[in-house]
């Protein structure tokens, strides 16, 4: 691996891939390239997630979707993953303050989202990975340095507290939102960046099974919109739901200060089915031990340093959850390299910035979209224009399957550009409007001549 | 300066600040502070610009224009600094390729922007600050660490290689485009931040003086407008000029590869006087041994952390250079901030915030212009409309004096806040737009009236 270089290779034969970080993206993405023949060494700065004793609680639980699954398919993986833990989610289910619940669908029967536990997921695909002959994977092994003109990067091994150098032909960066590897090419390339903090953030909750059983219906995402709160549960296989509460940061910081008394307060008056779900106490310790956390969007542009690295999924993308795309968006990162990687024969000076051209425009969208489906959980859900648009899309869909698909439906059950996704669902939204308008105009015109009939008779 | 906390203290009473870089920042507003009776320690890295044998230049000549000219008069060194030198620039000499050169204004008789050199205007501020009682400035002292929520900070002492930590009540950055502030300020706060490159890089060339005296008129920014290239020179004291030449940095890169022979051939092609003005063996010499530099905006909101810390200049909103605002715009946040210490009687928990809600925006909108006057000098100083449009502003000025002000004297001869000066920008050239279709409009019914009657003599 330190002596190869890809001037001396031609194209299209197996070459040496540097795969930095092991999580979700990482473990897949060394699957993508083993089944293309590189030789891949995985590099995992924490110990291996199958023999740690606790993974930290990093986010809310996954929603696995179409794009996500059919990146798992191309490499055989869509139904061990399934099978090793997934509850299908219909469509969402409202609780209204005074505890009424009631399901929106998400699309047409036997379209769902897959609530998935983000340990076992990363445990299957890190498994996976390592089946193949060609990929080595190595934990606790930390990027500390990359030198990207050179192709170089400088590795600690933590087990050894030693550090060695390798000249891969390819550095792909799958670290996170974090990325070491996305400020090593900030160092190298002229990259655009952005960050942007909601000022919102969100802590991690927990509703236990009832005698072993779900405490409410299984199969649907929860939803608590309460305008500027919110809280979202998603089912687990063992019968529990992992809750998300979305506050305002400083309401975090307020109620925390102020103690379990005014946190139960707040929750009977804002969530007051959730208290009896999660239980008084669990809850006020809870939310007094939590960490509430950020929510940031990054963007980037381009991904990558000649033909030396490149960075996928949160390393290139990190986006709010509020659509369950993140991970989804990060799969079908692999994808698309998968195909760029195709398109021109394996040629790294072509394959990296057609992958950065191709796909950071997408990725940029789905940050923006994020921020849409943000406001329609808070309040959206809640209106009845919101309801009657939505039953409205549907309708139009089953008159024109092809030509109008429903902005939910575009996002997470087809792998139809996320930039496209945007552009169709705006001229979708103004046609609507002009129909609607047009009805509207038509309904005062029948009503005038039908009142003019009524004078006239008089 | 180690124990006092800002809790403990009054607001009001001389307090202890730690301004962080000795640049023309940091140093100018180190006499805002002490002028307000605080007890400054100014902390600089490098060491000091009076008696470093060489200052790299690390930026195109400087353009004194009113918001730098207010600020340094609200500190008592307007003259000062002007007597010390600098070299007025009535407007821009526009250079054709055929060698021909002609002359426009930047506003009224008596409105012009100061060339300054970088070294001798820090030189000056740096013993300006350090006339101040209660200033202290240490060099090759380097920020190692802050930790805000505690509102310490580590400071490397570079003559002795001993680290310190101090605790004042406040601590401003200005330590640029690179800032180590900045850095501290995203581990602790929501910065909502952006970098984005121009594809354009600048080199830096010199004109030499021709018998001791200017080789072209002294009293202008001569520019080159080459689309996509451009070239600018401004004069100094010394009867030198100093060039900036601006490329796609791609084409940089081509040329250096290809040698001297090419790169004489370009500027043969492309600015023909300016081979003589340099001279051919300078000019070849230079441009292989130059670097190209990049060209980055940043933009960033909040500007601070609690009571704690807070960033002005390049370290919180980088701009290129194309207006020559980058100085004026950190002088003028001198005066902002002062200006809110005043407001808020010192409390700098309602000071800093204050600061960053009033002074973020408006940076935004500058480094947005930039990119504007950009095109201009590039290729609309050439177009015969942009020149229509320019004297048909002044004619509207000199018609309504207070209600139609040109961009470029809002922004370079007046302090109107930024974001209100692309307000006004847009709503008149608006108004002139419709103006002039109005015109149209009449001319064509009268020439059609006109036509009428010719028709109806026959």
């Amino acid at each position: 691996m330190t002596t190869s270089s890809s001037n001396e290779a031609p194209p299209n034969c197996a070459r040496h891939v540097a795969v930095i970080g092991g999580g979700l993206v990482g473990s897949l993405q060394a699957c993508f390239l083993a089944e293309k023949g590189f030789e891949v060494e995985l590099f995992e700065a924490k110990e291996d997630i199958r023999t740690r004793k606790y993974a930290s609680g990093r986010s809310i639980n996954l929603g696995l979707s179409h794009r996500g699954r059919e990146a798992l398919k191309l490499v055989g993986l869509e139904d061990e993953v399934i099978r090793n833990g997934a509850v299908p989610m219909h469509g969402r289910m409202i609780h209204s303050l005074s505890g009424k619940t009631s399901a929106q669908a998400y699309g047409k029967k036997g379209q769902n989202v897959l609530s998935m536990d983000r340990r076992r997921l990363n445990e299957t695909l890190l498994t996976a990975a390592e089946s193949y002959p060609n990929v080595k994977t190595h934990f606790r092994h930390k990027l500390v340095q990359a030198e990207l003109d050179k192709g170089t990067i400088v590795i600690l091994d933590r087990n050894t507290d030693r550090e060695f150098t390798l000249r891969p032909d390819l550095i792909v960066g799958c670290d996170g939102v974090n990325s070491a590897m996305r400020a090593a090419l900030f160092e190298y390339g002229l990259i655009n960046y952005s960050q942007e903090y909601l000022t919102h953030g969100y802590m991690e909750l927990h509703i236990p099974a009832k005698d072993g059983k779900f405490a409410m219906e299984a199969n649907y995402l929860h939803v608590w919109p309460r305008e500027p709160f919110t809280m979202i549960a998603t089912p687990n296989p063992d019968g529990t739901f992992n809750c998300a509460l979305f506050l305002p940061l400083e309401e975090f910081a307020d109620i925390k200060i102020r103690g379990r008394q005014v946190c139960l307060e707040f929750f009977r008056e804002h969530f007051p089915d959730a208290v009896t779900l999660i239980g008084e106490q669990e809850l006020t310790e809870s939310f007094i031990a939590n960490r509430a956390c950020k929510l940031m969007s990054i963007k980037c542009s381009p991904y990558h340093y000649k033909d030396k690295a490149v960075i996928i999924g949160d390393a290139a993308h990190a986006m709010v959850p509020f659509y369950g795309q993140g991970m989804n968006c990060g799969f079908e990162d692999c994808i698309v390299f998968s195909e760029a990687l195709d398109k021109f024969d394996g040629d790294l000076a072509k394959v990296l910035p057609a992958f950065s051209e191709y796909r950071s425009p997408d990725a940029q969208a789905m940050c923006d979209l994020n921020l849409y489906n943000f406001k329609e959980m808070r309040s959206l859900v809640n209106s009845r224009w919101f309801l009657f648009r939505k039953y409205l899309d549907w309708f139009l869909q089953w008159l024109f399957p092809k030509r109008h698909i429903p902005l939910y439906t575009m996002v997470t059950f087809s792998r139809i550009r996320y930039g496209e996704v945007v552009r169709r669902w705006k001229r979708q939204t103004k046609i609507v409007n002009w129909t609607l308008f047009g009805m509207a105009c038509l309904s005062v015109v029948v009503t005038g001549i039908f009142i003019r009939r009524f004078v006239n008779l008089e």
